[in-house]
């Protein structure tokens, strides 16, 4: 069976391990969000893909959810002791080692594809890992606080601000004129599913869906979500914040309706939001909290099954 | 008083540190050696620069002579994971902050002398550190080994190599080309005495007096120097490699040949070294070990007295 899931960070990461643990035959193609990617003291960082990447290769600090394990912050307490901005990114030493590869791939001219692929060569994921583009498109952040109105950065709003000031816009830019990256719409055309994960469905899923080329290639596939919001609540992170910024509910069925009937045949949501529904979707509800792995494994389980 | 010292790493650090205990008052202009930097993993890396601003501001490895004080290793344990090379150079998680600083500031166009004085407004050594020359001039050295015969950069000789494999030739790139730093032929100029400390003196000494314009601006300048030679044998390092490539005894009296009696005025060498002699250079010998900063400051001042 050949898969393809979407994946933003710390959800998307948890929700693919469960799934490799659901089919370990599979072949699974993941797409990783790139839009909260930023460059930072001259390093290239990729906060989604390396969270997926540390997920499943099994370096991640599993309490924090995104990061190494062990990590220490030697490098990031000297750069403050210079002075230097920003301070507000919490960059750990053994994950600047990452960084400093990647940085002095793309350097050399290699696309973020093939260094995705050189650096998974380390961590063996168990799936394919490619950026949804290779192209630069960054999420910005329209906000109007006391320093006036402005786009920020994405990671600006999330990490610095940590979305306390209320997002005016979520714009992709760049989108308009990125391309898929290599194997991304073949990877969607070979699936026998696609999944997206109970990744933020703004900010994650949202924007791989705006690369040109992505959401279209995914129409004529079985495609499966699995709903980010429990009960009017996100499982976890903001999606509440970036779900308010477009002017859609913080509620499963808002969601159901902002991804829509030509995308999903089938969406998965929580016991307690039994009643959602969209005419052209199967809807099933279920145990939807990744507790453990057992748990996640499960909820993959129930998606495959959906989709068949 | 105003003194201009050249330095190399180590020793030139040491012999500083003596300096400004033994002249308090004075304005000291260094000099440094920038012939051994070397980018590595995207960074740029100053060896000299640093091991003089960390060891006069109270931030270097005491017992090791170079690097931070409780310096960890993350970040190079992480790229040996990744497999990327080089892996023979030993990057510190503290020092990497200062390479990802200076390669920061020089790509956003800064001169190397701009970023040390930046570097150096953290670490506040008492002394006003110039760069040799912003211009790249690096050291190669030829070896002819099992891989063949071919020029290396004198760090991969020094560090991977050891020195071991003989030098057949040891050469400034770019020598021709480069200018000195801003400031550096003013300091020369408005310097009442120029000390040359027992740094290498092919490579580190000998490097800096390669640029053009900083030899000369010294030849009409009261310049002492300190013998890096006691007895035969360096005090510390290699220099003995470095010599024997550049066809030199290994001895205080070829080093005081080396730099010859157009450069030198007067010349320190340790007690067992007496009846050294070159025409047109005051010779004295005294206790040259630098064993503290007591005993350091004492050959500091026998070397001022010597200028008087």
């Amino acid at each position: 069976m050949r898969i393809v899931s979407l994946a933003g960070g710390i959800g998307g990461a948890r929700f693919l391990r469960g799934l490799r643990a659901a089919a370990p035959d599979a072949e699974i193609t993941v797409i990783g969000n790139t839009g909260d990617d930023i460059t930072l003291f001259g390093l290239r960082v990729c906060p989604d893909l390396d969270t997926v990447m540390y997920t499943l290769g099994g370096g991640i600090d599993e309490e924090q959810g995104w990061g190494r394990a062990g990590e220490t912050h030697a490098v990031k307490a000297e750069l403050a002791e210079y002075g230097v901005e920003p301070q507000w990114f919490g960059l750990g030493d053994k994950d600047i080692a990452t960084h400093i590869v990647r940085t002095q791939m793309l350097g050399a001219g290699y696309p973020l594809s093939a260094v995705t692929e050189a650096l998974c060569a380390r961590w063996r994921p168990g799936v394919r890992l490619i950026p949804m583009t290779d192209d630069r498109a960054e999420t910005h952040v329209v906000i109007d606080d006391a320093d006036g109105r402005r786009a920020i950065h994405f990671q600006e709003w999330w990490v610095r601000l940590r979305a306390s000031v209320p997002a005016e816009q979520i714009i992709l830019v760049g989108a308009d004129d990125a391309k898929p990256a290599p194997g991304v719409v073949e990877a969607i055309g070979e699936a026998d599913v696609v999944l997206l994960p109970p990744s933020n469905p703004v900010v994650s899923i949202g924007t791989i869906l705006q690369i040109p080329g992505i959401r279209e290639a995914l129409l004529d596939k079985i495609v499966v979500g699995v709903s980010p919001i429990i009960g009017g609540a996100p499982v976890r992170g903001m999606a509440d914040a970036c779900l308010t910024a477009i002017g859609v509910e913080t509620s499963a069925q808002a969601v159901l309706e902002l991804y829509g009937a030509d995308l999903l045949d089938g969406w998965l949501v929580a016991e307690e939001d039994r009643g959602v529904a969209l005419d052209g979707v199967r809807v099933q509800a279920g145990p939807l909290l990744m507790t453990d792995l057992a748990a996640t494994a499960a909820i993959a389980r129930a998606a495959l099954e959906l989709a068949r």
